[in-house]
């Protein structure tokens, strides 16, 4: 299926000679985040694939086994009992790990085994599981006021529809609802989510086990790590959704997952559900080429040059180094995803590939009825695209410049929510409502400790210094005017507003977050009043945006009109690019050829763990983990093949950035692993699913079952899972 | 077969799960350097293998095939053609390329091919290609004056035997002659060798495809160098080995290597001639326990501290950190190799084993006829070597302080010289003879480029530090009385003697090389006085060192008796440790399971070169390679399984240093591929073959074929070793 969903792919990859390297196409699987509602239609696929259960059962987000995977805001996990045992990655539960964690009860560290049911403890109050009730398409809802407007008036209509509509929908209390737009404003649904607010924590390995090799080890693969916990789910005595309450009882899921006790192995059927974050498969051919010609280059250069900036500036000063550790492993993560991204598209030959794509389907579409007034669109919001990219250079600085500072970007934050602070809720702009201002202040609270005036400066410096060398009529005139328009005079501009400011001061920072919003504006800080003459600008890009996404949201559905119809003639579906909402995917238990004679097989296995461990984190495997290891004793859990342990596996199934948690589930619909990382080679694939390069890593339900029965026992939980002892 | 011989390495293979990582024992073959004189007794095993030749053609040196394998000193080659042409590595070939290159023609840049006999050029006047005439076991004349003396008198009259033979049979003009010992004693061998003077470089790739990867992929697998060069050797018209000269001819060999045109695949029969350098398999447990345990530990210590004194002296210093690039080098990779060494010999744990062999021998030797007398041998080396490690710390840091210094080993090797200039030639002291002043002269005319005094100093507080920390009955008296025996003393020492030397100026270096040696003695210069007064330290180790030579010479044989005897009596023969005599190894194609759930195919392609390729040095492709490989027409040698074109490729077969440029050959004795290097996993291969891990690296002669007929063509050379040209 892989094969006919990309056969340039294909050719390009019996170009590059991979008889050497068999991908396994034939096993069918892959590509593709299906909404469950496309399932039925898809079903030969998927029976093909091996599914043996009925694939129209899974189009019902609202019955079994679909409403057992849930939310959790972020992460996916699944009800893996009828008393709201929930499963998901112990990446997933950290925070409230953390939470419960003490210096002298440190659960990372240890981990965390609730005795009974009263030992559960609190995941915290902003702990969520999120379980949709409702998928409904509302299309002519959001789209009535909107038709025959354009740019920001149509913006502006489906902003208001979409809140109108969510506003009425969460007027039954308990649930969470929100508009999902699919296929770039193809199609509009309203998903409406049971929101349990009582979470607690179950049970944990400890870190050394459910993170072993952290960050070393992060998108590589074999990997061995146990990235599991448990959850549990509690509600009022009526039933429904309530804070935190010692009188609170277990809630009771419509569904839950079976989790398997059979063996995994190499050729197997899988499936996921969970809640992929976004992609941007089906962006048009020219924008694969903009990411990969100038967007990703650009964003290297700078992000090289920026941490080149903090280096420089922060050398021999300890405290500075400390202080912009972080600010540097963002920047550096930032640099080597960009890069991973920028190279696997060019393995993959993404551009080439999708405008081929793009160009056989504009041919197709030619002799289409009504293909004129798609061309017209499709042509219209090329041009408007390829219009935009005209000030991308001047804005990504102007967006480093408030954002990645502290103290000009802690001044900029106050007088942008300033602005908001006057109107009511839901008319203010996103990221500066009610429920963003906990993280505006957090954000605040932190600057002091993140900040070093002469390293501020040098970071600035270097921004100006870029939007400087830009041809004038890129320049943004409001920076210009606050800080000049050459070196010396940045330099002086910079001395006198660091060494006016009073925001240095946490508690000045925190004033102005409460101080009426005119007192804010006015204020006489020097950082505040620039910040005040570089919020303009701010405003006029996000008007831009606006009027562009309006547009973009009006004229794409013709493109996706295009790609739907087209793949329809070559009796192909089309899955929607991922933004967040319950999807699935299907594939198979696959190894991976990374180069040129290398294979990673499919499972790895404790051996593994004994190889990687060095006694020092993150390769600290616990005591009682080697020992049982070296003892053999696997019970129940033993691979039959493989004649030990398995930890964890890889399959093709197509995830990205929120899938982690995910249900893997055998032919049978049962339980087999939880999603919890992709590989290295597979960063790309938010653009182009590439079946020699994407995998999805995930923990072996049964390195789970043996944790729990044999290294940190809690045979209750077997037991309420159903699950065998040994 | 290797299972059979490692019984233990086999249990613990599969304690640790190794069913996921198959070694393909059951293929046969993997362990052993077989002297060709053993194959007749191991025929069996080799027809096993999948040999298809008769195994006893193998034992006659002077006979086809193995007189076509020949020896250049420290590498191997072959002759491949009736009119004398020899393959054998790039990187064997590298010096003469160098020779022969200009600025203006750099031959390791460009790649050389002689368009014709005349356009040959000579590999330089050291060049050489030894063909093995005669090896004879000459065991009874070499011992027949030592037998009844014991320590420095056993290896004196050794000594003096081997010296007598040598000169005896060099006195047929045109053949260097000498002697090897077998089994550490137990058997001595006269190798007389045809040593032809007048080797021309005929053909070379470019260094970007010989040496593809360089130090990055060094001891890597997947590899993608193309290994190889060609020689063709000369003799004068009366067919007898002469100096270079224009009117020479090519030699017309007894025998040569026929180039296979069949592929290679996994699992296929391989076989590989050589001359491996140096391995101590048969050593004894202790002393495997003691590399483990306190060489390699203490090596890896003193290696790190040498190298972060040079560093912290020159840091900051240009001039200086260029002057000791080298030495780190050497250094860094001393310690590297350590490392690997040591990581090797736990992976394997090869103490165990070892241990557990030699005390199930001892058990069988116990109830043989004679047992009285070896194991009396045997507990005398045992004490022997277990006295001599007292001083071993003492002696490391001596030789270290004599050999890693420059103006200090300088003065040294001058003083060292000028007791044996005095001597006549054959009684000088191997590494003083005549032979050898060319080398020391180099030695001394670059010692000033390599030096600077403070860093100098540096090194040689850190050597004499550790020193002093040493037990007062391990110190070397010497070293106390010329540098004195605290902090103070010896930096004021070091001022002194590096202030008023004048060995930092090479033209008095180069007098004192031939000065009178009593005026060398007498020299006032206070680094030649230094190096005088350690000198008698020196003596007195190396008197030592041959006192426990001897006595292990005599005692050793005892415990190879019984180890023989002892594998006898399990019917299993047991090859001798390499020696630098040519001996043969056999087994398969065959992948490698480095760590959990990866596994390296045995054969790369040259999608790999693409998938490398940067650009930029050592991984820079000629674009007439990265065009070949585009065009992908690959002709007669294109892969049938893989469908494209093979490049390096991965046995079992057992090598080590001195191997390179060895004879790779199929089931049917035609070459298949040029040994070049080993993996990784294997440096501790040197200690103890373990199955898992030991692989070496080919490089694939149907990539030579290829390179030769669409890429750097010379199709005469082809069309001479009798190969398709395209």
């Amino acid at each position: 299926m892989t094969d006919k969903k990309n056969p340039i792919a294909a050719a390009l990859a019996a170009a590059l000679c991979l008889a050497a390297a068999p991908t396994h196409a034939d096993d069918a699987g892959g590509e593709g985040m299906w909404l469950p509602s496309q399932l039925p239609a898809i079903a030969d696929q998927l029976r093909a694939a091996g599914y043996k259960g009925d694939p129209a059962a899974l189009a019902d987000l609202t019955k079994p086994p679909m409403n057992a995977v849930v939310s959790l805001g972020g992460c996916t996990a699944s009800f893996v009992s009828p008393q709201g045992l929930v499963v998901t990655n112990h990446h997933c539960a950290r925070g409230a790990i953390q939470l419960n964690s003490t210096p002298e009860d440190n659960l990372l560290e240890k981990g965390f085994i609730a005795a009974d049911r009263a030992a559960e403890r609190s995941a915290g109050p902003g702990a969520r599981v999120l379980v949709t009730v409702a998928f409904d398409k509302v299309t002519d809802r959001i789209l009535a006021d909107a038709r025959g407007k354009t740019g920001r008036a149509y913006y502006d209509a489906v902003d208001v529809a979409e809140k109108a509509l969510v506003a009425e929908c969460e007027a039954d209390e308990g649930y969470r609802c929100s508009v999902a737009d699919m296929y770039y404003g193809t199609d509009f649904y309203l998903i409406k989510q049971l929101e349990l607010k009582d979470i607690r924590l179950v049970y944990a390995p400890p870190e050394a086990v459910g993170n072993y090799g952290d960050e070393i080890d992060n998108f590589m693969w074999p990997r061995h790590s146990g990235d599991f916990a448990f959850y549990r789910a509690y509600v009022g005595k009526d039933g429904k959704p309530a804070e935190f309450s010692k009188d609170n009882v277990p809630f009771e899921p419509q569904a839950w997952l079976e989790v398997s006790t059979d063996p995994v192995a190499e050729g197997d059927y899988a499936m996921l559900a969970g809640y992929p974050g976004r992609t941007y498969r089906h962006r048009m051919a020219m924008e694969f080429a903009h990411q990969v010609e100038i967007g990703l280059p650009s964003r290297i250069d700078l992000y090289g040059a920026m941490i080149d900036a903090i280096e420089a500036a922060s050398a021999g000063d300890k405290a500075a180094e400390v202080a912009y550790a972080s600010t540097v492993a963002g920047l550096k993560n930032g640099l080597k995803r960009a890069r991973g991204e920028l190279d696997g598209m060019q393995r993959s030959d993404a551009v080439a590939v999708r405008r081929a794509d793009e160009t056989a389907m504009l041919a197709w579409l030619d002799g289409q009825p009504g293909a004129d007034a798609l061309e017209a669109d499709i042509h219209a919001a090329q041009a408007l695209i390829a219009a935009s990219h005209a000030g991308d250079e001047a804005s990504q600085l102007f967006a480093q410049i408030r954002g990645r500072t502290e103290l000009l970007a802690a001044a900029y934050r106050l007088q942008r929510l300033a602005l908001e602070r006057g109107k009511p809720d839901a008319g203010r702009e996103r990221g500066y409502q009610e429920r963003d201002e906990a993280r505006i202040k957090a954000a605040l609270e932190q600057a002091t400790r993140r900040f070093d005036p002469k390293v501020e400066k040098a970071l600035l410096a270097e921004l100006l210094e870029r939007h400087r060398a830009l041809p004038a009529d890129q320049h943004i005139a409001e920076i210009d005017a606050v800080f000049g328009t050459d070196a010396a005079a940045v330099a002086k501009t910079m001395d006198r507003l660091y060494a006016d400011t009073a925001l240095d001061d946490e508690a000045e920072r925190l004033r102005l977050l409460v101080a009426e919003p005119t007192a804010v504006k006015a204020s006489t800080d020097p950082l505040m009043q620039a910040a005040a003459r570089l919020l303009p600008a701010a405003l006029r890009e996000e008007d831009a945006d606006k009027q562009l996404a309006g547009e973009l949201l009006r004229l794409r559905p013709s493109y996706m009109e295009g790609l739907i119809g087209y793949r329809e003639s070559q009796g192909r579906a089309v899955y929607p690019d991922a933004n967040s909402t319950l999807r699935i995917a299907f594939g198979n238990v696959i190894d991976l050829h990374p180069r040129d004679a290398v294979r990673y097989a499919p499972l790895s296995t404790v051996a593994g763990i004994v190889e990687k461990h060095t006694g020092e984190a993150p390769f600290d495997a616990p005591d009682v983990l080697l020992e049982a290891i070296a003892k053999g004793d696997f019970g129940s859990t033993i691979d039959p093949v493989l004649k030990t342990q398995t930890v964890d596996f890889l399959t093709n199934l197509d995830t990205t950035g929120g899938n982690s948690g995910s249900a893997v589930l055998d032919a049978n619909g049962r339980l087999i692993g939880l999603h919890f990382d992709s590989n290295w080679e597979a960063v790309s694939a938010s653009w182009m699913f590439d079946p020699r390069y994407k995998r999805g890593i995930h923990v072996d339900t049964r390195y789970m079952r043996w944790l729990m029965s044999k290294v940190y026992p809690a045979p209750w939980l077997l037991e309420e899972m159903r699950l065998p002892a040994e």
